[in-house]
């Protein structure tokens, strides 16, 4: 189940990487090989995610200790436990895009952002309709992991309903009860910051409406 | 037959994925494979569509009855089903790009969308010239899917020219005698709506180079 | 030397459809496989330029006489002989892309583009220096092929330095002495439109120095 | 060794050419494969990086002499050297993407961009945190590469934190001690470059949801 789980998350790698969302080494994957005592595939420190091997995926318990794999689990790790408890998620994903970039940096001190009135947001677990209004809470940037652990639990905690967290100027966190519900969650997430992004830009135009008569 | 439609709609499937314009399991497509009586090869409910697989394409006739492949047909069918009577459409396919969601969104209140000077228009069905101008008419969304059938059915009546139509904050429905002309009309329906939100944004730098007098 | 140039055409097709620049069977391409008597290699009229296949490149000569693949030579062939004629090309493409037609939108009554500046310039043929200033020069699109090709004429000879020319709301065309080199043109001229209609959006910002304070 | 060096150059770029960061023969790479006496692979002049073949990669010394590969090494080489002398470089990148080029040209006049926040900035070697201000150094184009070499170098030697170069409507410059590194660093300023760039224009659309106090 390990390897099964490590060829999956490296086809994520590649399938992510080829749309600019873990660029540099960025972003860092997971998936639960089984609840209890927890055993956790997840990507190494510091690899190229466009180019991921199975031996990247190293095979962790719920104390960091490394059972497969060549290389050392994430100093993020510890959001990903956070994730998975909070949540009972079986999967955790973490991407870097410019959008989410943007958007976490200007909302920042907002503390989230909220995103209503689209058909893509019935692709996240449990919406029934476009009228849902979802809101992606923002958390400022922390090099102290368990600060930044402790911070990201309690914003999970207040908003029990969020199926996304952004890291402010850092990227988006995300989860499902599978890595294949993690997956399109991260891609309706991403699909709806652009889309928000592209249309405030669009709507300095002057005005909201009426550009028809001039295209 | 229905074996080699699916295998195309697989093919449609990571092509549109590969662009975004079907992340998150979004969008549905068909292919009509016996006309009378009706039969439809249509993918499945919720399934991604950059890794469709062809036990995912649903072989069904016109009561819903699934008569090959794994899963549930997609609620939005019945959408199908009215484009295919009411324009003896042989192919239907349904998008969910950024640029579809945001002129949905942002033209909604004008109830569509004018696409009229390009020559890209030539690639459409029936038309000869640039010259041309196509409305492509926006309908509210609906969860309520016979009413929204019922909404799309009549906006076709009354818009006969029309190659396209949106659904706000939602989408793209355009259709074909074949599948290659709806697939080329979705690609020059997309590459259209890029087109006039980039250039709306562009007019508004107020005018280097003799902008300001031609918007 | 048809087969191979046939070949060559259809990975042309591959490259540029992926980037967007060919959607919907828009765009064209020719390679001179004779200069006398002259025999061209050029995609047929209304095909998939992500999906060609040689059999849908067409061998003609200077009489649009088709000795070899299935399918009609473009209406546009005319302008590929007059570019051929009047710049000595051993290839010419013409491709469709957003930043093309919203360039050639925008400007279109200035009758053309100045671009200067930048050292991607150096990459057209005889170009030495960054400093170089080409011009591109626009021409109203028209239905009328023989008068739109003769209105290409018209301008390539008034115009005697540029490497390309645009079709308004309608695309680019650029040649090369080889295929190779025609490739070449597109992208730099390409990459050249994106960069300058970003920059023009970049810019209204408000005023064009001093954003690094407050990034 | 050199062989190797060939193989990964090519794979990087149509890694680079795929994202449009290498178009039209623009950009060069190199590796060093013995630092004493220094041999460098590097990439012929005028070639496709998009379909880049080893023989391609040319095999250097000091003097530029070429010792295996067919072709004539870049006029760049001069930077290569460079970079290579006064970093202790392993390896040299150079790309030319439309959002380098962009603000190479706007922030041309300030000498320079400030990057400073974002959690992408620790993928840059030796940076801990994402609080790290990156001054990235902009140098006027020169098409005399003896002064244009001598420029980049004193640039260097004045800002010996800087982890890249740009030079004004022209691209990037960036290196490693690896290749690796050296591609990491590519892809983190590109990165970094789009989310400014976009950052500015999406800023200047006036405050909807509080943009306007944080800016």
């Amino acid at each position: 189940m390990p390897a099964e789980a490590a060829a999956a998350l490296c086809a994520i790698g590649r399938r992510f990487h080829a749309r600019g969302w873990v660029l540099g080494t960025s972003g860092n994957f997971s998936v639960v090989t089984c609840p209890d005592p927890l055993r956790l595939s997840i990507t190494g420190s510091s690899v190229d995610k466009g180019a991921l091997e199975t031996s990247q995926i190293l095979d962790i318990d719920d104390s960091c200790r490394v059972h497969g794999g060549f290389g050392n689990p994430s100093a993020e790790t510890l959001l990903h436990f956070e994730i998975i408890r909070r949540r009972g998620a079986g999967a955790v994903l973490h991407t870097h895009s410019v959008w989410s970039t943007l958007l976490s940096d200007s909302h920042g001190l907002d503390g989230g952002l909220a995103i209503e009135g689209y058909e893509m947001l019935k692709g996240l677990d449990g919406v029934r309709t476009h009228e849902h209004r979802e809101w992606v809470p923002i958390v400022p940037n922390d090099q102290d992991m368990t600060r930044l652990a402790r911070e990201v639990g309690s914003t999970l905690d207040r908003h029990p309903d969020a199926h996304g967290i952004l890291l402010q100027r850092h990227g988006l966190y995300t989860w499902g009860a599978s890595l294949a519900e993690a997956v399109r969650h991260i891609e309706i997430l991403e699909f709806l910051f652009e889309t928000i992004g592209r249309t405030a830009t669009y709507r300095t135009r002057g005005g909201q409406h009426g550009i028809a008569q001039d295209s």
